[in-house]
């Protein structure tokens, strides 16, 4: 795994709650009196589905001054009631209109079982949400301790996802104006099928202001996914505040379209270094042959390392070409072209230069704890069906088919991300093991603050629930009775929420809707 | 001024304030590093353009801990430290960030002459904006005594509109770290040429949650419209509680597509009335013969008068057609068509029924102190160019164009929306006076929670600056040099704020933009 280089940092993801508009679906069909709207009731409305559920047919309220009760060695983090909060805030989100007076559940029992908040790939996950009654003595197993509604999970993290999929479980009655949750009693346990559950987010194409890339965060959680993968910079642009190197960004589009490291942290002022851009006009691809260039590679590295604690960085490697740069990867990417015309100079191959620039950029990835990431154009010659051929080489792989999870190819229905499966063809379970999940890619070529939100949902959250949910449960052959529904709704809920998902199933991506009607059936 | 009825409910607006972005822009073009952006260093980055003003060409930085000093009988109305707050979150967006230390601004003084905060049609929003820096005496004129920072408006409204304006000023500097006011010292006097500037908003084709009207409503204070036309309800969905008549809401699409009289005030459950849904299938028209339906009209209007303590109610009144309604405005529709097969039975013509249906809806609505508003249509006979005749006739009149002022028009540019002057045509200054404004509307056949923010931006802020800006300002043969660069940098604005305002010059409203760059040229 030798390639060249881009900037791209994994950031996981907090989550934020939520609910309503929760219609627990039904083998009879609800009568809506506009007709067309059909919700089968045996469908549970939880996106991604949950690997474990049981349910009943008690109705339970949801009293608006819900309290939780935090335990166990994790519990005490700030991040739980701050989560809660957010569930609070989403499921009660109309801020008056309750009936009050006695409800079914009234209180909120988290409990989570370890102090280790280190958050990383393959961090724990799983959780066990039991709704009930609180007068009962609580479901069996695990849980009978405890009954009415709780969540035990071994992480902070997993204790987030149950909690999203709580405020799922909510739902606001219009007739009693109350919250309910449906087909109580619920006893739930869940874990996700691969632990890399990512979206790749373009603002070197477009600048996406802060509070974009917050609300893109936001969304995610309610999808459970949980890595951004964010792509700063590319050749377009370089909006990212680099300390050691302050003037990196005046590759930024303009100097109000940047990111400052207190952003998040994120994008300085002034001009290019000589030595990185040696001409004004950017013609000029850089000298890949001087040390000067990988001192500044250490150095932005030295400085996002502060800023993004995590564990992989990816290091690009895809469309590698000359051209007129300006930003930082451009560095990295005119040098593999410079060399080109360096070769004979050198008596270099092109594999030679490309090499040795590669293995440069790595040592200093790895020497700063990173584990370099890689795309797939790496593996040129491997073509097509890439992820086997690289698990079966020893690698681990993250999958992020071109074909199918690229958000900007508009013409990719949400069946096609949907049924994108990671393992297909791996058959040996130690190799299935190397396949860490996979990535959903939202480029910015055509996607800026007036779109991306819609570019991205609700064709997202169907690779969301690919990644989440068992395979056996994401394999029916009949989507548009299994799956279509409940993808309307969790884009419902999407839209409830404040976030612009797109209608399901118009012909493009983000494409408005047809004509009047409800959301459910666009 | 009889016609039919549709329910239509105008609520005037607070404003909610803010700014960055703000690229005071030259004669002398920046020169910004990556080229094609180019800004004009002498147009005035506030939009949309105040009445009077004067700059200079000092920079003031603004301390984050900026502090407000409210004064005047109208100073302790809790609305004006509310927006303030605003104003502050708005200027100061980022969470960290910023340069500490001495500051040229560290408070604003607010002064508010009047103690009145009715908020009805025609209410005063002026106000005087001064920026110098504190250290100053002050600029000459009424406002000589306060120096420093200052807003002095006669009512709470106008220094709703004056925080707006300062928050526009504000722009935060990458290089400094600090928010500044670039060519300081200002002295601002402005109030709106028009006091109707409003927006239609369409919930009855689809649903929109509450959070993104709230969210249509704050990204109106931007461009200072001030009215909100909610269409909420028409033939194809009655989303809307009427506590009177619980059963009413049974005409919305879903269960969960409904707004309560919490909501802001809005929309009930059970079965419609039989009087009023003759059948289960809404193919039956309704009977306006019938006493009862007339009081079903007056029991919603009591309703909807507790709920919006406004001056004007629209009563529709276009389109007036026979078909299968379900929805309130229905009733009232359907009773025009219904009619015609009343006719021979009753012994009156087409006119007759319908003049006796909209003579008692008018009688109901001024019975509960509104001012019936209607669509031009019930001007059939006047043809094209209905304003000038309106008024001729001594009627008011709000300019509503279908041709140029209808955001689901896509194909209309913003420099149509910018041209349409609402008094072409009208020359006697006492006919003038009866122009009372304009609204742009947002109908929603194809507009949902998905795209309907970037449907009414940029365009409606081309309207919005017609119906605020002097017509002087707003006259120029040269849009592309005075207005295009301003609309693009007030676009930004927007996206900066989280409002996913689309690209200015793209072919065709709502469309992605056509290649990677920055905002402030696309």
């Amino acid at each position: 795994m030798q390639m060249p280089f881009k900037i791209l940092t994994c950031l996981y993801l907090p989550l934020i709650l939520s609910a309503v508009l929760l219609p627990i679906g039904g083998k009879k069909t609800l009568g809506i009196r506009r007709a067309t709207v059909h919700f089968d009731e045996y469908l549970t409305n939880i996106w991604p589905l949950p690997k474990q559920f049981t349910s009943g047919n008690l109705t339970l309220t949801v009293d608006p001054d819900i309290a939780v009760d935090v335990q166990g060695p994790g519990g005490s983090f700030p991040i739980v009631l701050e989560a809660f909060e957010r569930f609070r805030n989403l499921v009660f989100k109309k801020q008056s209109g309750y009936a009050w007076g006695e409800h079914d559940v009234s209180k909120l029992t988290i409990i989570v079982a370890s102090d280790d908040d280190t958050l990383q790939l393959g961090v724990d996950e799983s959780y066990t949400l039991y709704v009930s009654d609180s007068s009962e003595g609580g479901g069996g197993g695990r849980l009978s301790i405890v009954g009415g509604v709780s969540i035990e999970a071994n992480t902070i993290y997993g204790a987030l996802r149950g909690l999203e999929t709580l405020s799922q479980l909510c739902t606001y009655n219009y007739k009693t104006k109350t919250v309910e949750v449906n087909k109580a009693p619920w006893y739930i346990h869940d874990e996700p099928r691969f632990s890399f559950r990512g979206l790749l987010l373009d603002s070197s194409r477009h600048f996406l202001p802060v509070n974009i890339i917050k609300q893109v965060i936001e969304s995610m959680s309610y999808a459970k996914l949980n890595v951004l993968h964010w792509h700063i910079i590319d050749e377009e642009s370089f909006p990212l505040e680099i300390p050691t190197y302050p003037n990196l960004w005046e590759g930024s589009y303009t100097k109000w379209e940047r990111y400052t490291v207190e952003d998040a942290y994120e994008i300085v002022e002034g001009v290019g270094y000589p030595d990185l851009w040696p001409s004004p006009n950017c013609t000029e691809p850089l000298d890949f042959t001087k040390e000067y260039t990988f001192n500044v590679i250490s150095g932005i590295l030295t400085d996002l390392r502060k800023i993004f604690p995590f564990e992989l960085f990816h290091l690009g490697g895809d469309e590698v070409h000359e051209g007129s740069f300006c930003g930082y990867v451009v560095i990295i990417k005119s040098i593999a072209g410079y060399q080109l015309r360096m070769l004979e100079q050198r008596n270099m191959t092109t594999n030679d230069a490309y090499q040795y620039f590669v293995l440069r950029a790595q040592e200093i990835a790895l020497s700063h704890n990173w584990i370099p990431v890689n795309w797939e154009e790496t593996f040129n010659s491997l073509g097509p069906g890439v992820c086997p051929k690289v698990v079966a080489n020893g690698f681990r792989c993250i999958v992020s088919n071109q074909g199918v999870w690229y958000l900007d190819h508009l013409d990719v229905p949400w069946e096609k991300f949907y049924t994108n499966e990671p393992l297909d063809g791996i058959n040996d379970t130690l190799q299935q093991k190397l396949v860490l999940g996979g990535e959903v890619c939202m480029w910015g070529e055509t996607a800026d603050t007036s779109d991306v939100l819609q570019t991205i949902w609700p064709r997202a959250a169907a690779a969301a629930e690919r990644l989440w949910s068992p395979r056996e449960a994401t394999s029916s052959e009949n989507l548009n009775a299994t799956v279509l529904p409940r993808l309307q709704h969790f884009r419902c809920l999407l839209n409830y929420r404040g976030v612009p998902a797109a209608p399901v199933t118009n012909l493009y991506a983000r494409q408005p809707p047809i004509g009047a009607g409800s959301c459910f059936t666009q």
